[in-house]
């Protein structure tokens, strides 16, 4: 009970503190919060051996604790991720400030000029997996945008956190506690803090669907999740198969454990039995596991069988399943029934098809003969982001600078009056 | 246990036809649903009577239960306010349809063609107070907007509520299930509504602040609270004294029940006594009671005394509280501590202050020399709102068609795989 309160007045004095930095953010100018983003990297770079040290004892418990292989590599940190942690900082601050930006005047016909300008969200909450560099990332971004950041990331990164937080507070000009790193690793810390509605703006959860159904649950505060991405792409009979090889190769294989990788690949029966041997071999020369639906397994005997529960998986690994559709009307009902709403693709030369994909997909980011994987802020030209929307609501896909601000009406008046 | 079950398996049956909905309604084409709109107008006013009649039974109902004039008020339907329902309908047919319009497009250096274009939002629950004529709007701009739309009114507006819904669900070309009323007035379909993440994109509470605290609280799907509106009005040192009188009294009386009105004025020190006299007697006139701070009684003693209570209260009534402040600065920190982020006004000549109050102030709308009672979609511009939004995410201040829509991306490759 004691130590329940404490944790609870801890949040709350820290949730306070960073809403009062959230108004000096608010104030800075572009110049200034540039000058202080390239210091933040400097600073990183400075002191890279007190981060590769903290690092290592991050990554020893992870290993004494018997942790996936996955996991330990995203927890890693070495001398060129340091780098591109500080060249991640100098990015954004080459990136254009959406604070102040005006999105629209009106003049109305009673005079009144009504400007609807962009400024900071104010508190932002983000909850996410052992990844330093998001830390980094994370803050960066925020800071941009004129936000105030509380970070609790995955407990496995807590040692590589605490200095890399400790590095960017100590830049020169910067507001204190504009970036707070919960000290604690427990969960408790956490839902006292998801209930602070009154001192924090938005809860950016990101992680999996554990982490993100708890957010939802508990969070009285806005939630923008990133959850799961389990993205298909459909082969359509009017396809280049060339070019649907090199697709479907390049959204499987090239970086497997992210959110924008295909996991399901559907089929028209008219093309399956040339275009299935050809794409299954290089996937398994890949070393991609494959497994089939009935109907694959028909064209390619030696493979595993998909059931029920591949449809429904993110494997974020070198695993695809893979189903044959008669047509367009099924491939749009099987991602219908089992897509995240993250990332589709079909692949096909008729343009009515493709049409009709766009149309009728209800995902962030619809593509015509593209690979999902170029579902990202960059691949986009929006610059950095801080993670892609699976939600619909505020931002939806790659989430920028942009996307962590919201606006107010500015409404210049000479003594109008409501009727 | 048996009635939760079976409350909960209806509010899932409920969700998942407004999903289906939602699909046909995403289809839809402008010129379709402006003819829709308009045959919905027409089934109001050619059954005005029955709406009468039902509207009839839920007044006695809320008279024998001894319901406050302000709450009979509102629930009240005349042949004007019928007749203004059916305008609504039009003027929202009027508007532009913002679904299907393209925000942005870029082409990237690897020649890929990304378009953000605006698309419904999908399953929209509306839980609101009993204003049967928010039954109405709510239906059409969800409708224009492309959207499902399950609507929870109060109460005691159930029997007009079940009328108007079955009308318009009368109207030809209306998708079934596009517009659904919960037919039980209990509490728990509501909880259990708010768990439905899965087929409901967004719920829209809008009333008092204990409904807008247990939806916070009980749901998982992301929220909208158009919550209460305490507005500030400062009158500082170089306001034109005249035009401060006719905006303090347009934004107190022209409609003090509705959360765009002055609840509590701030007025500088150094005119006080020149501008309070005149400004209370004018008010008392319109039968306002004036609650003042001690110095304000210093200069009008024939008034209550306002405490710590009346800075925390949104009156939505003829009553005002009036502090008297040292300056800018103490009534922005007034603002900041008891504003509720609505609407907030500075009267001034001075163009600093006026600058300064438009940047700090967070607010949705900031006004300078003019009436908070001007934070209005109709008024700004933007035709008919749902409301007027008092959070920071995704829709602020008015909600119109516009923000009913999310977007997606369509990306538009030949080939093109992630380096």
């Amino acid at each position: 009970m004691g130590v329940k309160v404490d944790i609870k007045n801890e949040m709350i004095r820290m949730a306070k503190r960073a809403k009062r930095a959230s108004e000096e953010l608010a104030r800075l100018s572009t110049p200034v919060k540039n000058s202080i983003l390239k210091n933040m990297a400097r600073g990183i770079l400075k002191r890279k051996k007190e981060i590769l040290r903290a690092n290592e004892r991050d990554i020893k418990l992870a290993k004494k604790k018997g942790l996936s292989k996955a996991l330990i590599d995203r927890l890693t940190l070495t001398l060129l991720r340091i780098r591109n942690m500080a060249k991640s900082l100098r990015e954004v601050a080459s990136l254009p400030d959406p604070v102040g930006r005006i999105m629209r005047t009106t003049r109305r016909p009673n005079g009144l000029v009504i400007k609807k300008v962009r400024v900071p969200i104010g508190v932002i909450a983000m909850i996410y997996e052992a990844r330093p560099n998001v830390t980094v990332e994370a803050s960066g971004l925020a800071f941009k945008s004129g936000n105030a950041i509380i970070l609790k990331g995955g407990s496995e990164a807590q040692n590589s956190n605490l200095i890399i937080t400790k590095i960017l507070n100590g830049t020169k000009g910067l507001p204190e506690n504009a970036i707070q790193l919960i000290g604690t690793t427990s969960r408790k810390a956490v839902k006292e803090l998801l209930r602070l509605d009154d001192y924090i703006d938005l809860v950016i959860p990101r992680g999996g669907e554990g982490l993100i159904q708890m957010v939802r649950r508990e969070s009285t505060i806005p939630v923008i999740a990133h959850a799961k991405g389990l993205c298909h792409t459909y082969v359509d009979r009017d396809a280049n198969l060339d070019m649907a090889e090199e697709i479907v190769y390049n959204a499987k294989v090239q970086r497997p454990g992210v959110c924008n990788a295909l996991e399901t690949l559907l089929v028209h029966k008219d093309i399956a039995k040339k275009f299935l041997p050809r794409i299954i071999e290089r996937l398994k020369e890949a070393g991609v596991e494959v497994r089939g639906c009935p109907k694959t397994k028909r064209i390619i005997s030696q493979i595993k069988r998909a059931n029920e529960i591949d449809w429904q998986t993110e494997y974020l690994n070198l695993v695809l399943s893979i189903k044959v559709v008669k047509g367009l009307a099924e491939a749009l009902n099987h991602i219908s029934r089992y897509g995240s709403g993250h990332s589709e693709a079909i692949i096909t030369r008729n343009k009515r098809a493709a049409e009709r994909f766009l149309k009728e997909v209800d995902a962030s980011a619809v593509f015509v003969n593209a690979s999902t994987r170029l579902n990202d802020g960059g691949e986009f030209g929006l610059g950095a982001e801080i993670g892609i929307s699976t939600q619909k609501l505020h931002a939806r896909g790659p989430m920028g600078l942009e996307e962590l601000t919201t606006y107010k009406y500015l409404v210049y008046g000479k003594g109008q009056v409501r009727e």
